[in-house]
């Protein structure tokens, strides 16, 4: 598995969404089988016998490796979506990105009280997201001790907003 | 397969998003590990031998059920998004929605050209948006001869809007 070249199936796009900003885009291994096959092997792999009970993925690209995890590891998985998506009874956090605010939100009763979670994003940026993804669940009466996303980038130092939780990617790259 | 009760996993949440909409939640199906088995062995078994060579999903709840479908099948998934989302070249198509205008964009070079494709989301209602992805997916070369929804909700005569497609559901309710 370990012989896998999934870098050449992310594709670097320059200036997207804005000026200055490279996007890692991981629709090139959602459009191979045999790349999608080798992520999910490989997290099963990182968290079979783990403590973890579930799986908490965040809107929307989370969901297309957290859907087939939660599957294969036979856990519930819970969504943490953008403000307003989500029915019924929601716990909210708000939070700030680079120049504006944004609000998530995740339904609690879903969410299994005391237990283990594995909270989960395709990539791994500045950790902002992930940090108040992590409060909304421990809100919700459950633990964070694991992260993980298909690609972390390290040089934004998403470690030091995520502070005692295990951070495990697949790929890095330097992030400008 | 036939005896799983998906009706008691599928919240039914009145005046969601707006007064008079009763939502059919998905969540339920995601946070029980048996209902989501048995959703994705029954799209496979649905699929199994057919000419289907890769699945399409509508951004974000269909994204839950194109994964581990595209994982269990072999076969490509094409995300279609939001226009803005998806980032290097791409193609879009407006559509009215009730009251508003949307668009929706595909990244063309990732659709196998001339393929069949599966054409997938969570629940299917009216059925506009799916017919304005199935003529995104022919303008990227490739055909939809059928189309899966969890959720079905025939009385909105979804049918009608998408004319020469075989339509699948797992589960049907009255739409309001």
């Amino acid at each position: 598995m370990a012989d896998f070249d999934l870098d050449r199936c992310i594709r670097k796009i320059p200036d997207f969404p804005k000026k200055g900003i490279l996007f890692y885009d991981i629709t090139g291994i959602l459009a191979n089988p045999q790349a999608l096959t080798h992520c999910i092997d490989a997290m099963v792999e990182l968290y079979r016998g783990s403590t973890i009970k579930a799986v908490a993925a965040i809107e929307a690209r989370g969901f297309l490796f957290a859907a087939p995890f939660a599957l294969r590891m036979n856990i519930p998985l819970i969504l943490i979506r953008k403000k307003g998506k989500l029915p019924g009874k929601v716990i909210g956090k708000k939070f700030s990105l680079e120049y504006t605010e944004s609000e998530i939100e995740i339904q609690p009763d879903d969410v299994p009280a005391g237990a283990d979670l594995l909270l989960l994003d395709d990539l791994i940026a500045t950790g902002g997201t992930l940090s108040a993804a992590k409060e909304l669940i421990e809100k919700a009466g459950a633990q964070v001790p694991e992260i993980f996303g298909v690609i972390g980038l390290p040089s934004l130092h998403y470690e030091k907003v995520l502070p005692g939780v295990r951070i495990r990617t697949l790929i890095q790259y330097e992030g400008e």
